[in-house]
């Protein structure tokens, strides 16, 4: 029931406005918020912020929420607003004074940055893996398949022959550079903004911003503390292109798939768990995991393109605009990840009509061959092109 | 806990992929669905498909849902997938051959079409509802504090004497356009596709698609069936570009609201209930939901351009893409909803700086009127403006 | 040769920057323009602003402006910026003084936004002309070909017996609701923005801003000034969301006819003159005109995306920023007037192989009414729809 | 004149359609398409399929093409099609025979594929060379003026002290990502397609793919030739998110530039040759420029928004709608670097207005400070930060 659709009470409304679904969100974040907080706690000893009695009760409460959050026993609420607040109370009410420390010397603008950016990373390294084993079901289908025959299109016409290997191996390929681009992807977001408090850096206290940084696995510090800011959403965006790139393989791939196993074409059948039927038509098989990969390639596109709008015209330092920035990155990581999974189950179990294929390779297929041939021969292409073509364009 | 994130089922993952959340979006569309199965089962019995007691007991069962509905008592799981299904069921548990029958004549393609619809008219009507509030706001502030002066920018550079009326007022002019085409975008919506089954009309059974769309109090049928799946994502669109222009004004005024409350212009004050503070910066006092609502603009307007990539490039007939133009009007239309109520409320609770707007007039917004003045006493404007103009170089 | 290829002066790259190719795309605006200062000076002459002879003088000089490039005689060169400049040049250089009267009581910004206007609202009476030969062009066929089976598709696979008048009448039927939304985006944009100047009005001249819009034809005066700003890239995007839709429909059709006009359907044959060869393949028949029609609706939909992306952010009254928001206009009516052209031109022209039509026809299509059949029998559906349904796996 | 605007011919419309301004466009190409066909011919006649002479000839004549086209002697009409078609022909015009052979084992389409390459290839150096030297431009600002102190904002209100150097070294830090990211975007696009003929390869002759890559300076050879044709557009829509990055920083800089030279704030004045003056008020100076720069990030970001929106849900190999991939790519080029030069040339130039900076670091921003202070003094966070807010509060 919305809150608008009765009555409403401002403040109500205003919190639901404000928080959104954040603190349901949230509860990806909670672990990577605890880590960057032990290593914030782990700093504020070293300065001398935190007593090591202090320390070490921070860092066991942080492991006993992550432990809780394992569990699914770590509920955010609406009230709590998101994780951080959560988190904040959890070690306040168990800790009291000590509890509230944890927040020295840091803003939740960094906080946020900070456990987002290890979300991230945990989850690049994710679409790796993924990845790989896409690549490696891509691989033992054009090793046991490969040899098969299939007409090369261009215009959707047939054109010239092809080959499973040459139409997966095209698909392959490309996974090949989208590793690649995982990587530079990585490498970009490997850097700490902890310690960039609200964007202008912490006065007074002498934080140590490379030390959270190792003990956090980062491989370098943002120094820019408004760079920082700025980085948010935009760090997104390529992130969020990254998975554009690989949802567009998907999308094609999943194209080919659809049309191929039509019954017009029929040179191939997708297996029967990945299709479902219609609540009217009794003799329908349909292709719905793959058309689903098809459209969610536009959902990921649209959470791209919406990134740097969002933070466009803006001036520099922290607007709260950039709170939209975060489901974006959520829902494409997960709309990637289970495509990829999905896609490599499903090329696992392709079924080939190999004779439909081999009958598909009809005369017209083999035109510029034929025509090579008799410039082999000695016939000017032009010429050759001419005879060939000729012989079509009569039928 | 996602599927994949440790190991996983194929059916689970599968199920979760082709479901998604669908099965909690559809909560919203529940009692459309009995409204429409209610219309259908009066249809039924008139063309002698279902005997008096059967549609008795539809209608009934039917009833029953809207009641556990509204009391928040109709669950539709994942495996349900969607309310379509979880209807069925209800129906099926309750009244055994007689729930299955409400399916007869119709398929889910046309079954969710026109729920959306109706869903949609009804948040239509309440979009101008809530353009009526905003509307009576914006008269109300105009009323009582037009006539306090504002310079009027271009450029972001201060140009020409303004007030709260012509600022505000352009607020105004331009809902009364919205009003109007929201009015333009009802009329479009307004069309049965009930019986249009999966997008190819029901062969056998006479169903009579002007009694079901009297009965649901659409205006007009429409006649061809795959139209009405080809509707499907293109109405929706539509829609979202009417959301979008909405949300454009807020966007427009938010950012207008934020500036003018800037200690650097300081016009007017925004009501402390609409504003939160720093976790850090004990001074501060941030324009958080009108920060939102700028940025939420984006939202809708990704969630317009999202639409019809998702179906663009498809052949005729239903697919399964269009799965995914159902959860961005749903977004839209509560972002739209609400960011029209806080506005409201927010416009009734500002407080100009009247006396420092009066000493924002500086003299540079009067070079025009001056230049004029000029040329009314015979100068040529060319002249006239550089004469002017001189004035102010030099400074 | 790009001004920064090799080296560059500053103010050269200032004005390329600026200007862009304003120069180019103000020659559509150059007739509009001249109307509305036509206009202009008529009210100039009633408030006594201008005698009766300058009116006359300018009333003539800019017919000979209309004229001139009507023969394509009025360039207008990137030092002139637009074809504002380019006109009072024009006026100056012939009348002297009396040329430069034609800017009184005027802004660039209302001058622009008027040319726009006058030239939206003669394109979308085209829009309206060619929408009509389309709707023709599709009566006709369905007239002449109505009758011939086609299979009906849902998820890409065979599902329910359809025909080219259900095919081609979805078109038909979303056409007409197109007229409709070109109607009511007609009545948004016919409202006078002249007078307006530099969106806060005109101060010391009694401007009559209801006779110039009576003069040039508009239904009304927009009367807020600052509204006519806000109107600017406003009202530009729902006449590219109008053109949109329209391009939408031709995406799907272009999309339905290549791959019925591939070999593997057949179902009918595209115009040659709308195909093209290949520079390798001799037996190519490419529907490339098709193919780009099918892409350019994405041209159409990024163009509407921009739009208000330009001016979201900002804050109220003309940024330059606007300037941006002339040529998608000019682009999308290009684009979609040529479309609708060319598809007509092509629906006028195809040729259906009724015998293979005729043959698709297999009996999968007929599976839903064979389960009514079972169902009018006294069958329930579900168990009708098993036992159709049973004869089709088992193939 | 439009085509289409009084009668028109079908024949004329269907060319204008297919070829659009690709005559216009491929001026750019021109260079690329003869250093790929020199390559070519150097391959073809290593294989024995041209003599040395007719080799020799090729060469020259592409060399004379190469000197007509820098002299901007080369035209490309309508009819022509594009750069590809105009060169072979001048070939064949001036060495008969011979002409016709440079188009042996090869398609347009790989060709196109290759001569995009190199022009992306070389503009992606420029672009490199030109992120240098507005580095450089942000460095020497901040060594001369970095110790200005400037508020820091956060929700766009005054939050904690920041500096030029602090302003400016954000985008400095993310400039030096940008080169990084340039760098691997370079890497992705550094393979050559040649030899990938229509998709499928060359059949019959035994083409050297990595010959011609060698000497084109091409790192490697993409051996799968349909992964060619599914580069096109996919590689083009990361260089436009690499562009859509870099204009971001631009339009994020423009933004601040113009409200820190807004009177309100008058942190800085603007070069005066960037501003531009207002027809009808003569006190303006405008930042034209700026604001320009702002509304370009969103031409880019459309760019790459639309590129795989118009191949996505295509199958597997060429389509013409490819086509329109190429102009967006120009475009966002010649908007970035022209951007880029211009930002440089106004960072080299601004005005801080020092006192007025130094006035604005009024005590609010050290809010932060004082309350650490505080804690610094033994006062838990809490506790200070609400002492400290009290007082700003109280205001």
């Amino acid at each position: 029931m919305k809150l608008w659709s009765k009555g409403y009470q401002v403040d109500k409304l205003v919190e639901q406005y404000t928080v959104g679904n954040d603190h349901l969100l949230d509860k990806r974040l909670v672990i990577y918020d605890c880590q960057a907080s032990q290593a914030h706690a782990e700093m504020l000893y070293k300065i001398g912020l935190l007593s090591k009695r202090e320390k070490d009760q921070l860092i066991q409460g942080l492991n006993e929420i992550i432990t809780l959050n394992n569990e699914d026993k770590f509920p955010i609420s609406q009230e709590d607003e998101d994780c951080h607040t959560a988190i904040e109370k959890f070690l306040t009410d168990k800790l009291g004074e000590t509890g509230k420390k944890i927040h020295t010397a840091r803003s939740r603008n960094d906080q946020i940055l900070t456990a987002l950016r290890l979300y991230e990373k945990e989850h690049l390294g994710q679409v790796k893996e993924f990845l790989k084993k896409y690549q490696d079901a891509l691989t033992t289908v054009i090793e046991q398949h490969g040899e098969i025959p299939l007409p090369g299109y261009t215009h959707m016409q047939k054109a010239m022959p092809a080959s499973v290997e040459m139409w997966l191996g095209c698909f392959l390929a490309s996974a090949n550079d989208l590793q690649m681009f995982t990587h530079s992807v990585e490498k970009l977001i490997d850097q700490s903004p902890l310690g960039s408090a609200a964007g202008f850096g912490v006065p007074v206290f002498p934080v140590e911003r490379q030390y959270t940084a190792d003990k956090m696995g980062f491989s370098k510090v943002m120094d820019n503390s408004l760079y920082c800011q700025m980085s948010r959403g935009k760090f997104e965006s390529t992130i969020l292109h990254l998975l554009t790139q690989i949802m567009f393989d998907l999308n094609r791939l999943a194209s080919d798939l659809i049309l191929f196993s039509m019954k017009e074409f029929n040179y191939l059948e997708l297996p029967i768990e990945f299709c479902t039927g219609s609540s009217i038509m009794p003799q329908k098989k349909n292709p719905d995991v793959l058309e689903l990969m098809r459209a969610k390639f536009h959902l990921v596109q649209a959470e791209q393109q919406k990134m740097l709008n969002i933070v466009a015209n803006l001036m520099s330092g922290y607007n709260r605009d950039v709170q939209l920035t975060k489901e974006p990155v959520f829902n494409a990581f997960d709309v990637t990840l289970e495509s990829l999974l999905l896609i490599t189950e499903i090329l696992k179990k392709i079924h080939f009509n190999k004779d439909i294929c081999q009958q598909a390779m009809t005369e017209e297929l083999f035109a510029t061959e034929e025509a090579y041939q008799l410039v082999n021969q000695g016939m000017p292409f032009r010429e050759a092109y001419q005879k060939i073509g000729e012989k079509f364009i009569k039928k």
